[in-house]
């Protein structure tokens, strides 16, 4: 995969050559003299990865690098900063700022390349999600971010067949994180894998093969999007570049510096969360559109369509389908008293009571105005009715508070019953005799509930 | 990137032999030595592609092909047909099936590998779609398919130096394509390139270097989805590899067979709408979350949103913000004269009227119950009293039509005009104002605008 690299640097040869290696991998490149530029590059070109000198002129690289780490326009793209050997503090101040990996100067083609292309790996899928994402935005069905603040510890499995190396690096990580080697875990098919953050795979290990657990845990699909961090020794840089091949994430050479350790464990985890994050607005965004927005229960849209797969089942065989409609008495009067304001305040408290009273299964929805239904999956008539008859009873046993807790009002609802009588029906049929028992229960005097189960 | 690939081959010694060679490759495995096998493995392990021998007892791979691009559980997974040298008939009773691509027996390692990577490809980017498209599904937010009929044209931009070879694929493709060659769109910098859907790219091109081509149209950001299909030389399979590795979706190898051509072009072509339609599917669904489902006109939510936006353009420096409150006069009493369902009838024809009389830079939304808001960006006073005028009058100028058009119902309506004064005015502070000039329009005797501009 190719990628648009974003070059800054003040010294005119150190870019050329950078340059030079890059384009001739097919990267293309632009290049920046200082730090304000390539802030200013970043924003106008949308490079796919930066690297980022650090000691240039008016701006240097980490300040550069803070700057486009709390932008949101450019905070996706990672940043690669270029250090003199062995300078540990830059590299403690370059990671402080959020950078994403490092390079020391002077700069080797083959951590060079690595480096940017463990980068590009999760490009497209990234772009992908914030495209996506962007839609949202725009519409304004996606709003506000994560907060950036401290990371929670991640689940780490490391899996090193050398039981004291890996207890070694389990130890420099249990500060930040929960590691696991996977001796503790019992072995590699073990149910402890699941819900891991991140798996740190030696590639020295001799009982197995680790490229081929590199494959495994790639390609199956409950463990295809968790990153695995590879370590790699110096002379078997070709095993290392593989195992990226095969869909690592990152790379750490032998013998181990910790707090190189401790920097790329943690860019793996925030990316990871950061992924997670976007998928997780995207899906709440969609679950928008099935939402009540004043009582926060499922809308009409859901109820129909819930309805229509739960009678299928109904009518394939499953259990007895239930639904109850309820209505609350005499609503249009508390809107004239009282204003629109406390008519929201009491259909939202009695969606409250209405949440607390159904079982778990159950499915509360708001049809529209102070019309509710509740659909019962595998539920027989009677039960429905007790159930109907336990919100009824929360909702007439204690005023209301209104007017911010100031006011009180007594509230009652009907409540009609209706279940599945044979194979065959439709919404319409079992939404009608719901309707009909709560006509029943309205003539009956209100503050009830009616059915027409089977 | 590795993958899980189903091998189907009735025959013990194939399956062995294959399996032997992608895994050394680290491709995980499954074998299947009938259609039918092929099938409900594809169903329970998902695999990422299917290598289909044609020639299978129970059931062949023509008609397994054909079940598993029918199923939606399994449409997206790639299939290569294993076809005998030279069958032509078995290629095309295999496309016309929808296999994505083909191996000739005796399977070659370079054309086997080449082509399960350029398959695995999207594959990343596909899984997430597709995972996020489940997630709306199982919430009843998307519905529906595409429909899998006859391909409308694909826009195909030819480059290849060679004039002659550029017409004659031309030739080749136009029966069912709008193939263009690069020297009918004048170069490749040209405006013509926006909209195209492929990219054909000639390996053998000398004025200029196509694998930088092919890295530049992967990186740039108006580009970068779109499929590149390189054409190589079969000396020269080291430069199809590395265009693949950088980008390019598929490969032809020269001298071209035009069916083949027509075939992978038809695959790629495919593959870009079934993405295209994913994204545009999600899109439409977050779209769900702001959008009134009686009237489609926008939602409270977005009328909100967005009038905070161009308030905050107004306040910093755009023209004026107007919007403007229309209340359909006496609603209530259609509803309890006529029912529910002739409400909702005036309801929509009100939303469509009002729809076809503001403008196309308004924002027309419902806010609830009978009252709806027009945000009018950059817009004074007076024109927004023109417009709402217009609308006032396309309402009471022409009865209703009710009762599925069997009746008729004259209606009209109220509306209230605000403009911004100053910077700083909030949202409430507008709808505040229109409301006023609405309930005055409401005293005046109803059917009529008032404003409260500046």
């Amino acid at each position: 995969m190719s990628a648009h690299v974003l070059v800054a640097d003040d010294i005119l040869a150190n870019r050329k050559l950078l340059q030079a290696k890059l384009s001739h991998e097919y990267f293309q490149v632009s290049t920046a003299c200082n730090g304000q530029e390539a802030v200013d590059l970043a924003r106008a070109l949308q490079p796919d990865i930066i690297l980022l000198d650090v000691m240039m002129p008016v701006m240097d690289g980490f300040e550069a690098c803070e700057i486009l780490k709390a932008d949101r326009s450019t905070q996706h793209i990672p940043i690669v900063m270029v250090t003199a050997l062995g300078d540990r503090e830059h590299r403690l101040k370059g990671l402080s700022a959020g950078a994403d990996d490092f390079l020391t100067k002077p700069v080797d083609d083959f951590a060079l390349l690595s480096r940017v292309r463990a980068l590009t790996k999760y490009k497209l899928v990234m772009d992908e999600l914030r495209s996506r994402e962007a839609s949202g935005r725009r519409m304004g069905v996606i709003e506000g971010d994560d907060p950036n603040g401290q990371m929670s510890p991640a689940r780490i499995l490391i899996v090193d067949d050398n039981e004291r190396q890996a207890r070694r690096i389990s130890l420099a990580l249990k500060d930040d994180h929960l590691p696991m080697t996977i001796q503790e875990a019992g072995g590699l098919s073990g149910n402890k894998n699941t819900g891991i953050d991140l798996l740190i795979l030696s590639l020295e290990s001799k009982s197995f093969d680790p490229l081929r657990i590199c494959a495994h845990f790639k390609t199956a699909i409950g463990t295809r999007d968790l990153p695995i961090l590879v370590i790699a020794d110096f002379e078997d840089e070709a095993r290392g570049m593989r195992a990226l091949e095969l869909g690592a994430s990152d790379i750490i050479m032998r013998p181990i510096d910790t707090e190189e350790l401790s920097a790329r464990v943690k860019t793996q985890v925030r990316k990871k969360r950061y992924v997670d994050a976007m998928r997780r607005r995207l899906d709440e965004s969609m679950e928008l559109a099935i939402t009540d927005q004043l009582t926060g229960l499922y809308n009409r849209r859901h109820m129909l369509n819930q309805l229509g797969q739960f009678l299928n089942r109904a009518n394939r065989g499953d259990g007895p389908l239930s639904v109850f409609i309820a209505d609350i008495d005499h609503f249009k009067s508390v809107n004239d008293t009282y204003g629109h304001d406390v008519g929201d305040e009491v259909l939202k408290q009695f969606a409250e009571r209405m949440r607390e009273n159904v079982r778990p299964a159950d499915i509360p929805c708001r049809q529209g105005g102070e019309e509710f239904v509740v659909i019962m999956p595998n539920t027989a008539g009677d039960v429905a009715s007790s159930v109907a008859e336990r919100v009824r009873r929360h909702v007439c046993g204690e005023p209301f508070r209104i007017d911010s807790g100031k006011g009180r009002l007594d509230v009652t609802v009907s409540l009609g019953v209706a279940t599945t009588l044979s194979a065959g029906e439709t919404e319409d049929d079992v939404i009608k005799r719901a309707d009909e028992a709560l006509y029943e229960a309205k003539h009956a005097g209100r503050n009830q509930v009616k059915s027409r189960a089977a």
